[in-house]
C-alpha cells in the first residue's frame, strides 16, 4: 500500500508554492501570528501559509511536540514547519533549523521537535547564527517575528539550510514517556493529549495492542471493555476505547466529552489488560 | 438590479484558483483543520482555502446548516464548500458530494446541507464510494482528513463529480422549522441562531413582514415596537428589531448583547403582531 | 541600519499578489470573516489574505487602534488593511479609505486609524461614496461585507483611491493618551493593552526612558526595580519590566501572567521614577 507521503508526492507538481505552517502558543487575540505572516510574505510573497494551531497552552512545549507530530505526515514534501512555543526566548536557548527527508523545521531548541523527529529523523541541523536572514532589529521577546519567520521565508525562497548558521549535531530532546508492556500482556501508558471534543489520546500506539486478544482499558477508575473500531459501535453517551486518527489508543464518549465526564487529565495513567 | 452572484461573476476571471471553504466543529485548538489543509494542498497546491468557521458547537448539525446557508451566496461560482460536522463518523451515514449551479458541497449526509440546498438546488448528488480519491488509509474517526478533504481537492483539480462515486437522488434533510402566518397577519417563528454579539437571528425572512403595517415583535417576555432599518435608530442600550445581514428578522441591543440581557436561546418562540 | 520596511521592500518582487489584512471584532464563531473573504476573492482571486485578529472586544475601537498600530510596520509596501470595528454601522459615520506611503487602510471613520496614522501619515483620504465599488445590495448592519471588503478588493485590483469617493481632509481621531514626563525625570503613563500572556503593555515608548539612569516602575501597588533587557534576566515567577516587541515598556512575569497576578487592567496608571 502506498504511504500517505508517497500518495501526496505523486499528485503534487514539482515546482509549486512552498507551504509554511505555523504552530504557536500566541493565541489569535493578539496580532502576533498576523505579524509573522506579514514578515514571511514580505520575503516570499508566493508562500502558502497554514495555521496548525495557535492555542497551545502558554509555554507548553510537551503539548506542542505532540500536536506537531500528529500533523506533519499530512503535508507535502518540502513543507516548512515553524514552531514558536518558546519559554526561553531571550535566554541562551538556541534557535535552530532542522532538515528531514520530508520537511524543514524552524524552532527554538527546547525539545519541541522531539516527537516530530522520531517520525522524520533529522538529516541536517543548523544553529541559526547568521543574522543576514533575520529582521534587521531583533527584539528579546519576539523571536517568532524577528528570527523564525524570516528564516522560514528564506528557506522557502530556496536559501540552503547551511547558509543559515552553524551545523550542529546535538539538540534538546524531551524525556521519553513511552508505554511499557509486561510478560502477561499488561500495557501501562498515560494520557498524552485531550482534544476539543474531550477525547483522551493515550501514548499507546495501535501496534502495541494484540487485535486477537480481548482487552479491557482502565483509566480514571473506569473500565472500558474491548477496543472498538469506531465511535458508532457503542450507544450515544457510552464510553468507547478505539484507535484514534493519530494512531494511538483513545478514550472517548460517543457524542460526549470523556475528559469532563471521567475527570481525565493529561498524564493520567492508562492500563490495558487481557479481559 | 444585478444579484450578488452575477456581480461577483462579472469581476472574476475565468481560469482562477479554485476556492475551497471549510466549515467544521473541530475548533482551532487541535491541528485537525490544519491537517485537512495539508491534505488539500498536497493534492491541489494552487487552491485558495477559506475558513467559514470551526467553532460550530460540537456535532450541532442544525447550527452548521444555518451558518453555511448565510455564507454561500458570497462566494464566486465554482467554490467548493467542505462541511465536517459529523456525529455519525464511522457509522453507515454516507459521505456525499453535491453540485449546484453555483458551487460544490462535500459533506456527510446528515442534513447539514438542508438550508444551503434551499438557496442553491442540487443538480447532481453523488455518494462518495470511490476510494481512488481518498487518502490510502481511512480512519474510522476522521473522515474530514481521509475522505472529505481529498475529495474536495480532486474536485478543485477538475475531477468530474460523477467519478467520485454513485449518483443518488435522495439525501437526508433536517425537519423544516418554517415560520407561520395567520389570517390576522400574526407571524410565529423562532430564534434560529445567536451570533457573537448576542444578536438573535429569527427564522422569519424580510419577505414575510409587510413594511406598510406597524408591527410589534415579542420574544422572551419583551415587546419591541417597530422594525427598524438600522441599529442606530435607537439609543445605545435600547433593544431593536431589524432585518439583519442574512435577510432575517433579528433582535439586537444597540452596542449591547440581546441574548444575554433578555436570556434568549436558540429555539425560543418569536411572535410578530400588528401594533 | 536599514529599517524593517526597507528590508522587506528589497526582498519583495515588484509585481506580486496584493496582501489584504483583516482586523475585526467579529470573532471566528460566526462566518462573517469568511464571508468577507468570499467577497474579496470573488473580485480579486489572486489576493493573499491575512488575519490580524478578529478577537477585538466587541466595538472596542481603542483596542483595535492599538493592535493595528503594532502590526502594520511588518507588512510589505502596498498592503491593504481592512479594519471593521464599527459600533456606528448604519449611522452617519463615514466609511473611508486612506493612503500612506506604505499602505492603504479601509475602515469606518471612528478613530480606529489614529495610532496607525501616527506611524504612517496619510497622503490621501477618501470618503467612500461611490457605490460602483460596493456590493449591489448594502445592508445596514454589515458594511464589512457590503462596502469595506469590496472596496479593499478593488484597491487590490489597482483601482485608484480617488475613484472610490470624495477626497476629504479631516477624519476622526481618538483623544491622545500620551505619557508625560516632569523635570525630575518622573514619567507618568498608563497600561494601553494586555496580551494573551497577561503581559501589560504601557503607552511609554523606549525613547522616553534614559538607559543611563536606574529606574523603578510602579503599577498596581507593585514596584519593579530596573528595566530588563529580556524575560530571562529574572527568575521564573518574578516580575519584570522590559521594552516589549512593540517598542513600549511592558510589565510581565517570567513564565507567568502579570495581569492576573497583579490585577492590572487597561487604563491603570504607570509611574516610572529614578531609583
Amino acid at each position: 500500500m502506498r504511504t500517505m507521503v508517497e500518495y501526496i508526492s505523486m499528485s503534487r507538481k514539482a515546482d509549486t508554492t512552498p507551504i509554511i505552517t505555523l504552530l504557536t502558543d500566541f493565541g489569535l487575540t493578539d496580532p502576533y501570528v498576523g505579524v509573522m505572516k506579514g514578515v514571511i510574505l514580505g520575503i516570499v510573497p508566493e508562500a502558502t501559509l497554514v495555521d496548525l494551531t495557535h492555542d497551545i497552552p502558554a509555554q507548553d512545549v510537551g503539548c506542542a511536540a505532540f500536536v506537531l507530530s500528529t500533523a506533519i505526515d499530512y503535508f507535502p514534501p518540502g513543507t516548512i514547519h515553524v514552531i514558536v512555543v518558546d519559554p526561553g526566548v531571550g535566554s541562551q536557548r538556541r534557535p535552530i533549523a532542522v532538515k528531514t527527508d520530508q520537511a524543514f523545521f524552524v524552532a527554538p531548541d527546547n525539545g519541541v521537535l522531539t516527537l516530530a523527529l522520531v517520525r522524520q529523523p533529522p538529516t541536517e541541523i543548523v544553529h541559526l547564527t547568521n543574522p543576514a536572514y533575520w529582521l534587521p532589529e531583533v527584539s528579546t521577546t519576539f523571536h517568532g517575528r524577528d528570527i523564525f519567520a524570516p528564516v522560514a521565508a528564506h528557506l522557502a525562497r530556496g536559501v540552503p539550510i547551511t547558509d543559515l548558521g552553524t551545523p550542529i549535531r546535538e539538540i534538546v530532546y524531551l524525556p521519553a514517556r513511552v508505554p511499557t508492556q509486561d510478560a502477561d500482556g499488561k500495557t501501562l501508558g498515560e494520557i498524552q493529549h485531550i482534544d476539543r471534543f474531550g477525547n483522551c489520546i493515550t501514548n499507546i500506539p495501535a501496534s502495541m495492542l494484540d487485535p486477537n486478544i480481548s482487552l479491557i482499558v482502565k483509566v480514571a477508575g473506569q473500565s472500558i471493555p474491548g477496543i472498538s473500531s469506531t465511535y458508532a459501535t457503542v450507544e450515544p453517551g457510552a464510553p468507547v476505547a478505539l484507535i484514534g486518527s493519530s494512531g494511538f489508543l483513545e478514550i472517548a464518549i460517543r457524542n460526549g466529552n470523556a475528559a469532563e465526564q471521567f475527570s481525565i487529565e493529561v498524564g493520567d495513567p492508562v492500563v490495558i489488560e487481557p479481559q
